[in-house]
């Protein structure tokens, strides 16, 4: 069971799907976040699955909301732009084959809205602080390196790190079966601690906003990566808690005392 | 495979939905049995799933029980009262994903009875013990903060755990996708030892009295409280005990003297 | 995925099924065997299931078989008897839910055979040797005490053990959801080391023959049960042996000189 | 969800499968791919499932790739030759139950191109290194050993190790239940540490090419295991520090600083 509702049926135009869903250094999140807030995108989907954490958060002290994955729009405003989808969320599946389920859903509702490239963003850990981080692609399709063989990537992603875990890697995995196009754009970061790192947001929004054509303002990233940290934090820190109840409650220990006597 | 055995059908006008199944201090089990046998509520329904723990129990020395899920309705007696649907049950799902598809199944029936408001009940385990305990509150809108902000609720319940795990949220974060309003009532309790909280109990009972205008009599709470708890305690003790001996059969140490020799 | 395959179509007359898979001690299922191969039942259909352990057996030194339940049947001889369906199997569902899937099945498939009783035979691990064994009886439904109660049946195990796991109980549970009356009984035996036990298979085969007026030959039960012993012991060790093997492939360490960079 | 896309519908004339999917030594995969390399064997088809890990892989610095397998065939050159379908491919299911699901996929597709024999291949580790391997036979069916009786292969897989695990196995034990015809040629390898051993594999493929009247040049099997062995070490690999991944993220340790307060 994974369900997307939609509030608003809008007229896309050849949209590319960018997904910024919580991964290493929340990169992509960050990243995602602060372009859907720049370009004052709009909500128009959200889907919840199955595969998600079996709890719902409390937002503004009192308000609850089950775990999402949500999708914005934005139309393009100039020539050379184009329409865009950003998806963001609460978090990812919790299973294995989750996963293939929640993104297939994902693929289906994007072709349904015309969506035939996808940019996924992404970090790479390298345990080491990154003062200069790059930003590594990885991409559907060798033919594509022309078109994306700028924008300041390096591709060798494949050489680095080998595997693209999720929603980053599967998108584009599962949407090539689907004949769509794609890049992962992952930002080096340190990865521990896991925290939310502006400056590999920042290189990699570079790439993105080049190859989108996008003017956006990176003034206000600091700013605006501390405010949504607080809330990305407190989800990562909730979902540990919830993991925890979760594997107390299945492995309680029985009171020694009690002689086990069991049947079959 | 979650199956709903429906045994009457009743008519009901307009039905709120209280949930009160296993989990922290046992504050909803124990508020909301404590409620159909002060109200004399007719069992209507029950659920069973392949989600629940793979036993089944015996009752009264030697009668073999499904682990369920049970509805019970009553109709209201008084204006300004409403008609009532209480579920209660032996345990909640085994598997993450599991309770969406159990409560799923809770929504499609409740709908189908007529219900579009929910209260579902549960403990907070603060750690400490409790003199006073609180009755935290959290809304699917926080428009409904109006109706509820009374009755002897705080609403800092996104402060004081941010979560909310199992049926006592997802009821609530699922039922709001399907257009349902409703409100979590937690009761403050140690939660360490698990034990049922007669305390929490009643404060909690109080504020669900309050909302829907009943008149129960709480003297003879702590006398049911223990009878409930001798039971409750025995499924938890059996439940842990079952998930022992899965755990065992299914690690089972190989004998040292047997050379491991492995195919594939 | 749960199949049955069907090689012969009997004509019963309200069948009843007997159970005897294997559980703790194995009394099920050396019980349920010794039956078939004195009575001389017939195999007439088996199952398989994606919820068994994902690899094959070789018998006889070389030809590879599924794990299987399987079906056999007895057509009564003498008046006062009832025709027979015997369940007997290799192995029990590897997943708690997998449990509920394929004990469905089996009675999707007892239903089409007109079966409308159930006896399930297990033991029940006491943790000390017993020289003389009870069986401890439970029923679907107390209104059979009346009709079982006798045959040297001792109805305490709620007292005794309070739960039953995989099929011997589940058989009975989602049976009666299906209107099927019911009996389980179990061997009491020291249930470690896991042996099989043939003198309590003995106290449970006399219960059943009792109940089913059979007249049945013990003196081959020490022989026959040896015989099966080695079977089943190899059966246990594979299994044993497979989940090692499967464990070790999941949770393979990585190499401490390989640098840990993960991504997503 | 497990897909299987064709590319080529070749119209192939009582075709035999032959399997060699990762496992232990990686004979099949090594013997199955030389086979492929050397017959130069087409690709006409691949399947991928939920099944599998949940990321892709990186091939050639930055070229994505979801994990598959493949299917391969060629047609008969010369008379007493047979038509083949190779599967070869990047790993198996990582679930117990995905198993079964994806080789009934398989036994579908393979059943709709004619299918009605199948060979799967494989390695049983000893333990010890093995100067002068064998290749263990296992059949599905005991009369079958008139026809595979030669070909230097021994038929004690049974008592060496007892169950096949895996594609190798439940492609054979689900395809007789289709009345599909196999067997299973496991050769000797040490096991530990896993690598790809070409003296197993070499052994195996000339059991193969005898039975399938094949001519194949085994000068080049050293080289090109040592070209593969590279592959699916890195491939291993990337599961290992993949499954790691996933490890740390569903058992992440919340902070000792944090309360643990939780809810439900």
């Amino acid at each position: 069971m994974t369900s997307i509702k939609v509030s608003e049926k809008p007229h896309l135009n050849n949209p590319i799907l960018i997904e910024g869903l919580p991964g290493v250094g929340n990169i992509g999140r960050v990243a995602a976040g602060y372009l859907i807030s720049e370009l004052k995108a709009k909500k128009f989907a959200h889907l919840y699955s199955e595969h998600f954490f079996p709890f719902v958060m409390l937002h503004d002290s009192c308000e609850i909301k089950l775990l999402k994955n949500e999708f914005y729009y934005w139309k393009a405003k100039k020539k050379g732009q184009r329409d865009l989808i950003i998806l963001v969320g609460d978090c990812q599946s919790l299973s294995p084959n989750g996963h293939y389920d929640v993104i297939e859903n994902i693929l289906d509702f994007a072709q349904k809205m015309g969506v035939k490239e996808v940019i996924t963003i992404g970090g790479l850990a390298t345990g080491d602080v990154e003062d200069h981080p790059k930003v590594l692609g990885s991409v559907t399709d060798k033919k594509l390196l022309k078109k994306y063989n700028k924008h300041g990537i390096e591709f060798t992603a494949g050489e680095k790190v080998g595997y693209i875990v999720g929603a980053a890697g599967l998108l584009l995995g599962l949407g090539a079966e689907r004949g769509m196009d794609g890049i992962c754009l992952l930002g080096e970061t340190s990865g521990f601690p896991i925290v939310t790192d502006p400056k590999a947001a920042e290189v990699v929004l570079d790439s993105v906003t080049k190859i989108l054509k996008l003017k956006v303002d990176m003034s206000k990233l600091d700013k605006k990566v501390k405010e949504m940290e607080r809330f990305i934090k407190r989800v990562e820190s909730l979902q540990k808690k919830a993991i925890m109840q979760i594997a107390k409650e299945e492995k309680a220990p029985v009171s020694e005392k009690e002689q086990l006597r069991y049947i079959g």
